[in-house]
C-alpha cells in the first residue's frame, strides 16, 4: 500500500480511523475492486464500499469526485494489478513461450476457483455492464484489453520464434482472438461454477493454433 | 403474439387497454426483453417495465409471480425467438454447413448494429449479471446455451459430412468453444460500438478450423 508522507496529506481532513490519505484511498480501492468484481456496478452501493473499510461517506469525496470517477480508478487499479500478474507469466523466461501463456491460464483458473466462481474479472464484468454506456469506462477499459493484447501479443511472436507457431501466424490478430475468448470463458465459468469452460476454451485455443 | 380467448382468460381480471391475458404477458415480455437486454437485470426497474405497454404495477402479478419469476420467462421468451433465428440458417439447405454459420454471425452483427451495439445478447448479459447468483436464472441460462451449442454442433458436424473440416474434428467441443468466444465477442463490441470484435473472432475462427 501506497504510504504517503504526512505533509503530502490534503490539508484541513485528518486521516480516517488511524490511516494515511494514500492508505484510505488504496483501501477504498481495494473494496471496490472486490464488491464491484463479485456484484457489479450499479448493484454495488457506496455504503457498502465504505462500510467494509470504515471510512465515513463525507471523506469519501475527499478522495474522489463522484461514485464515476471512483469506478474509474477501480479499473485503473485492476489493470495495473492484472499487467503485474499477466507479466509474471509471460516474461518468466523459465519456460517457452506457450507455456506461460498456458501458465497465466491455469493460476487465472486458480483465482476463479478462489472465489467460487462469483468473482469473474473485473474489466469483462464492467464491459458486459457499462461498457455501452460511459465515455470515461469505455476508455479506460479499451486500453486495458489493448494492453493485455499486446503483452499476449508479444508472448505469441516469442513461440514464433520459438518455432511453436506457424511463421506466418498473425500474433496480433491471434492475441486479440485469445482475449475475446478467454472472457467468454470466464462468463461462463461463472454461470457453470466450474473451470469447464475455461479448461475447455483452453485446450481448444491450443489445439487450434497453427502449428509450424 | 398469443391471442388467447375471453374463455381461457383468468376470471375476475378484466384485460388491461383492451389487450387480452396472453398478449398483455407478451407484451410484458417484450419490453422486457428490451430494456433487460440494453440496461441489463438490476438497473432496469419494473416501472419502466410496466410504463413502456401501459400496464399498472398491481396487474403486473396477475401474471408473474414476482420480478424473479418474470426474469426466468423474459430468458425462456428470448432462448426460443434465438433458437429460431439460428435454425433459419442453420438448416438453410441452399448453402453448405459452413456458410450457414457464417450467415447467422453476419446476421446478428447485423442485429448489433440495428441497436447501435448497446444490446448485444440477453443470454449473454444475463449470465454476466446474475450466472452466478440464482437458481433459476442459472438453470435457464445454461440450458440456452446447450440448445444453442447443440444446434451449431450438428452444423459442424454436417460440415465434416461435406468435408470442410476434418474427419476427427470434435464437433461438440468445437461448438462449444464457438459460443464461449462468440458470446466474448459480442460483450468486446458493445464497449467498442463496432462489428470490429464480431468479425476478428469470425475470420479467426474460420481460419483456424481443422482442414480435412
Amino acid at each position: 500500500m501506497t504510504n504517503i508522507s504526512a505533509s503530502k496529506r490534503k490539508p484541513g481532513r485528518p486521516a480516517k480511523g488511524g490511516l494515511e490519505f494514500g492508505d484510505t484511498r488504496e483501501a477504498l480501492l481495494r473494496s471496490g475492486t472486490e464488491l464491484l468484481t463479485e456484484k457489479g456496478f450499479n448493484s454495488t452501493g457506496l455504503d457498502e464500499i465504505l462500510k467494509r473499510v470504515n471510512v465515513p461517506k463525507g471523506s469519501f469525496y475527499h478522495y474522489f469526485k463522484n461514485k464515476e470517477a471512483y469506478g474509474c480508478a477501480v479499473i485503473d487499479n485492476y489493470s495495473q494489478y492484472f499487467i503485474k500478474k499477466l507479466n509474471s507469466h509471460l516474461l518468466n523466461e523459465e519456460h517457452p513461450a506457450l507455456d506461460r501463456l498456458q501458465a497465466f491460464m491455469q493460476d487465472a483458473m486458480q483465482g476463479m476457483e478462489k472465489y467460487d466462481y462469483k468473482r469473474g474479472c473485473l474489466i469483462g464484468n464492467m464491459t458486459q455492464e457499462l461498457g455501452s454506456t460511459n465515455a470515461c469506462y469505455r476508455d479506460k477499459l479499451s486500453k486495458a484489453f489493448a494492453i493485455w493484447q499486446s503483452l499476449v501479443a508479444d508472448c505469441l511472436e516469442l513461440a514464433k520464434q520459438q518455432g511453436a507457431l506457424a511463421k506466418d501466424t498473425d500474433s496480433t490478430l491471434l492475441a486479440d482472438f485469445f482475449w475475446i475468448g478467454w472472457e467468454g470463458a470466464v462468463m461462463r465459468s461463472k454461470l457453470s461454477r466450474d473451470n469447464k469452460p475455461l479448461e475447455l476454451f483452453s485446450a481448444q485455443f491450443f489445439q487450434l493454433l497453427p502449428k509450424p
